[in-house]
């Protein structure tokens, strides 16, 4: 065996199915070997620690244009250093397909966004707004670019939202192109009537926006895009499903035979919509969609993350300022821009919350966290592993850290984290992109922009089948 | 790093939730290294070939006494063989209480029948037929002695079968001592009318079995099992689940929060009951408890299998000679011994069928043959990983080997296979117990009588946080 | 058209389909016609009431034995005043087999009972204790008497309990003498475990009767009584059903296909368990098997009956004076006497709760007290119907009428009501059984003793397609 | 009592809820008594038959416009005649307010079209195909119209289709307004997908109209429609249910507590999709939507009439000769007109079909076809009756008669019946409309255009409470 680089020695390494004490080898930014006593240039002891795959957290919105001037607080430069304090090494944000254009520009514009500026590999997912014919041909020179995602929303209407014809069109072809189709399910028709009800009726707060967004809303169209699945003969992929109601639906879809993958959000696991409803406006900083759920959510969503019904944690990280932006919707909470930030604290939350207070286990933390984000999304196993072979992508969590969220100590930008002052048992202390440290003890320590744009993999439907030949490429 | 005593080298390894190729260095009997180009005084190739944890088997019936002198067929020193050639390197035998008897003589009597004998690494669980009090008292040191697992039955009136009062203070207790319950769901009550019912109209036939046992008479001692545990508070591992009837109460059982494990055996996925329906007496080959199902159970049951919802494959080995046992049923059917073989055909009738044929991903097909049964009934990581530290139990599995199962070709001590004549996609060519090769091509090589006695750990209800803590002790 | 005896004039007819005005005209003790200023000897007028079908409660104890000297406190002549002065005009007691004793002595000694005591009309079920293959026997000729419906326990274990197998035996012969099998869903097995662990943990309080009896034993019971019913080919009625998780165990058998018919009771719509968590011992008088339940039962319960889920509102009457019998189990919940009076005041519970409050319609009300349970245990259509051929058996109700319900107020042997200081709106004011005035005004002013034995029919399940032949004898 | 008109003396009457003997007294067009013997100026014998209520049919569209000249063939001339003849004395058909137009020109047009035509009494429902402001204001003056139902579609895109928004503003309104909304529910955004694909792919033929038009297609709109009236806050009534995989969602939403009420047809009870599947073009005899479905629909659909699970049976009555409309398909299935004749065999087909095959009680016959649709769509007392005060529309049904259907036999203007050939057990034999022989053994004897015009009471959310305020006015 040749020399090692970098040896993580003595730790306790956790895969999504095992957790055992090994040294973790590493050469030429790959995971080299798994041992014990492995000799090397340079050792890290890990001692009474965690070495996890780095993070892959394939829901992020960095530098996301909203119109009016707003764009999302964190761009690629200051986003990805957070994620990769918070052990997240690669992101897969969602470029967006602006009305009337076609796929490439945005495509274009969001290489544009990332190239040289991020901290951690990435890649993108493609939203469509505007599925034209032409947009459904772009598609496949958008998969062969390695985009090989899309998502589509059942929401924002007038905006994002499509019909279910566009959205069965899309599905159809990107069945045919092996992509996999995301689906933000909320009842958009109906929330526009009760958005419109509402403020008629003079409620214009910020818990007013949580009550024109029934959980009702989002099942039905959860129901709707399963429905639509199954009779496209493709699997589908439910972002941020955030109550008992919608998930329901999913089981339902499963014992019919469809393929139906689910993620959740930090946010839904850990805080509900009453903190939306304050006496002043500062309920707006938890405004996002789908909203905030009522507290008995969270049990039943924990439940489903360690049984294997939900499969991915994302972030939805769309931070804005509550000063200046968020305040737009002082008046009016329609004028408030929708998204929590939230791509730091992800990992730290899932290990304290939820490994470390007995919800979730170690394995099923990997899973959802890393694995199954980089499996379905055809990053595996280049990340998402820690195997010989895969990326030395790592973080390091001391399990005995005690740390207080605060968002001075955090480094999204933005002026508020919304779990300020909740006490965390455990942290991570250091993070390694491809055999690098970035980040040691809370310090970005790497260098900006050496990120990666990673071409990902068409979806397995079968996936353990050719895992061999998933690998994506650069 | 230490010189390897032997490398298993160029492989593609599987754990229950990767595949990557790896060299697998072995030293003092367990996994020391995993890496690329492992230096070793001994290697062997492993090119092109899947290199999986060993199998656990934790459903065998081996030297099982039925009265009137009759005894299964194999033995563990015939069983554990066979197993071997299988892929198998662990088992985990039910040791029965006789009626009247303690714990302790059970225990003492299985022990005397494997003890130098078996050729894999053994375990006992304990099948409770007489709980009196003593019985109960007795089940501490059981499980101090290593056996965590009790099994109780809900069929053969009047033998095994225990009442709900039974079931609930044997729950009861186990969950104080930390066991875990497995449980035989069928209604005696029912079946025992049934049969009752149908021999007294003269339908004595093999076919007759089956339908004295419909879906339903599992289906509801399935519901009540899981009900029971739930008013409990305790966990519940089932077994050899056949049919959509009864998986359906174990998803129910699920959303109601109930801590429910289940397994299925090869011959409910892939045989049926229409197999016992022959002219001649030959379908009393395919006889056995629960009885083999209507076709399109098999689907449910694979799907279930690939997504999660069954956990663990057992085999339900309990194998009877056609000529002289089985036969003892020629004219009615209560007098054929319930078993079938399966040994040593589970691991390749999963590979072929279940990987080879696109039903099940070669991470799950490890976690429901090693991984899950190893955690479940705390062998792991000891056994079911493939993780620096863990037992070097492997087998390697040749994929484009291409087999036509014949009875003769297999090491079972039994005059048939229920799989006769199928032609199998990939077998197991090379098997590894503690870092000893003990199968060659399909001949057993290794010293007969060579494995241990393992103590396991007590059920760790929620596994993944104290994994460290969970290793068994010889 | 001869002339009529008596004509009920001007009041609001209610059958379990229809509402309308009409007059009633009698004649031998029979509706003889139906119409508008029908002429008679005799003229009661009703503006302004409805004229409802005498109401038919098939769930009582009356003069019913519980060993140690005591007896339910109303026998057949003051409870079937009670019965009356509530608009109840016949009643279908339950005739309980002595262990050890066959069922025609049982059927005798409750012949016995009521012969010449009973104000109104009456029948009896028969309660298998102790299913022995002479009382199988015995099953035919108790039928042939017309007593067609028996019940089974799967509670009260050690006395009434049966097993699995019995009951499956006991439906099979039901089902082909055409009767029909009721069931008490609770597991007694695990109860009576409950209860011994409280005992020994000095839980002795009323409330802890409650609590040692959890909604899963009843759920567990009724799903086990539907699927052998399942499995037995016949129909089962569910007594007493009391929470939301039992109810969906009846959707669920009927969605397989199953006759599953099922009763409430008006203290499992009207009351919850707190009444039972008193700092004194007074709770005891809310002490019934199945106890009562949580709150939120109560809203699934009444909308199940008006959707049609629930077939029959029966009373459970089984009254205990809180004096001296309910002491009893001062110091032992497990001695308090199982049961609440109630014969009385179903229908005005019902009426006012149910119709006035808008939860019942009034054709369900009249289904659900009158028309389902006759039709059920065949005495329709000469009881349970208005119209032309049916026995004259109607109660008029003043649905001006404002009571507070007060025990001094009732005719019930007893010295408490459950529902003590409730102000009904609406309350009958007149009952006729077979053309005569029983009750008028809140008095008795009938003959004592002139209710007659009713033969009944076998269970029909299609009752639609013969219901011309159902008509049972005297 | 005054001298009655009429009597029909000597037959067995059904209700909703009851059966019995009895001679129907008749005066001023409405009954006046039930009872025996009863005089009359003129009596018609009975004996040996059933008298019914006068079947109500809610679902028919007569003089239809459908583009390009087409109209459904049977006008309200030709096709009161022939309900009448098949026992239905009061249809209510769709008014369709054109894209563009308003909802009184749609009325005045309906009006136009009945006015003195319609040999029984009828009424309209209102379907929007354009849910304009304006549409939604004159809403009110409709509903004071007495046109108090709204009919919405989830398909035909382009033409009648709404949007959830739409199908939301619609439901609100409605429910402000006492009205109550029927939907279509096939998802038709999918359907048009699909009908692209086939027709792209070259299948032209009636089948392909069916396999365009999957289960799942109409299951998602029934759970849609649902949704909405969930959020909603208010009823819906579901037209023409098909299949086994809407039922569930209805099902779903009654469990949630949505006032769901549900219609099904006798071609879904007696038809499968095969016959769409000829060699030669007559499988578009039977094209419709939705379309046929699998056989064993049937025995679920059966068994959901007879629960109470499905409240409604509607004919749809849509009728397009084959010859030279139907036809107008021969190379494009999207160019057959869609629907099928049955204005004259629903009660025909329900009473040998249902009732004489055991499948449904009479009682529950009366219900679907008379009572419930009378009492859901505000004709109630005056309609769905057989009660002194209700309208004397009767039908007397003669069980002994056989007739085999052929469309020679029936009134129908079309030149088939899909169900030629079938034979029948029992058939009626004569037909009141308002104490009026309007039909006598088969040969109408009424006056033509002797029906009325019915103002529709509001729905009645919980109609028990308030059936005598309910009675509709002329």
């Amino acid at each position: 065996m040749e020399d090692l680089d970098l040896v993580i020695a003595n730790g306790t390494v956790a895969t999504a199915s095992d957790v055992f004490r090994a040294d973790v080898g590493i050469r030429d930014g790959r995971i080299a070997a798994l041992g014990r006593g492995l000799p090397a240039r340079e050792v890290i002891d890990a001692s009474g620690k965690y070495v996890l795959p780095g993070a892959v957290d394939v829901h992020t919105h960095l530098d996301m244009p909203l119109g009016q001037g707003l764009c999302s607080s964190d761009d690629f430069a200051t986003g990805s250093v957070a994620a990769a304090c918070g052990g997240t090494t690669t992101i897969v944000d969602y470029a967006i397909q602006e009305k009337g254009r076609d796929l490439h520009s945005a495509l274009q514009t969001w290489h544009d966004k990332a190239r040289g500026r991020s901290a951690v590999d990435y890649s993108f997912h493609m939203t469509i707004c505007d599925p034209s014919d032409a947009a459904l041909d772009q598609m496949a020179e958008v998969v062969a670019a390695g985009v090989t995602s899309f998502k589509l929303l059942f929401a924002y209407k007038g905006a994002a939202m499509v019909d279910d014809a566009q959205f069965f069109r899309v599905m159809r072809r990107a069945s045919e192109l092996g992509a996999l189709v995301n689906v933000h399910c909320e009842n958009g028709h109906v929330i526009d009537e009760l958005v419109r009800e509402r403020i008629a009726a003079g409620h214009t707060a910020p818990i007013d926006h949580v009550r024109s967004r029934p959980p009702r809303a989002e099942a039905e169209a959860t129901a709707r895009a399963i429905a639509l699945a199954e009779m496209a003969g493709a699997p589908v992929y439910i972002v941020h499903l955030t109550c008992a109601e919608a998930l329901q639906e999913v089981r339902r879809g499963r014992e019919r035979g469809v393929r139906v993958l689910a993620e959740t959000c930090p946010q839904y696991l850990l805080l509900s919509e009453d903190l939306c409803d304050t006496p002043d406006f500062s309920g707006a900083k938890f405004v996002l969609s789908p909203p905030l759920r009522a507290r008995e959510n969270q049990a039943v969503l924990w439940c489903a993350l360690e049984s294997g019904e939900l499969d991915v944690v994302g972030t939805d990280h769309c931070p804005w300022f509550y000063r200046g932006q968020k305040e737009r919707g002082l008046h009016d909470f329609r004028a408030i821009p929708n998204g929590l930030p939230g791509i730091e604290t992800r990992l730290p939350l899932l290990f304290s919350e939820g490994f470390a207070h007995g919800r979730l286990s170690l394995p099923r933390l990997v899973a959802v966290c890393s694995t199954n984000p980089a499996r379905i999304f055809g990053l595996y196993p280049l990340k998402g592993a820690i195997a010989p072979g895969s990326d030395a992508d790592l973080v390091v969590v001391d399990p005995e850290a005690r740390v207080t969220l605060r968002h001075e100590r955090l480094h999204q930008n933005v002026d508020y984290t919304p779990y300020e002052g909740l006490d965390l048992h455990g942290y991570p202390v250091l993070t390694l992109r491809r055999g690098e440290v970035i980040v040691r003890d809370g310090q970005f320590v790497g260098r900006r922009g050496a990120g990666e744009f990673l071409r990902r993999e068409r979806f397995a439907a079968e996936w353990g089948t050719n895992t061999e030949t998933q690998r994506p490429q650069r």
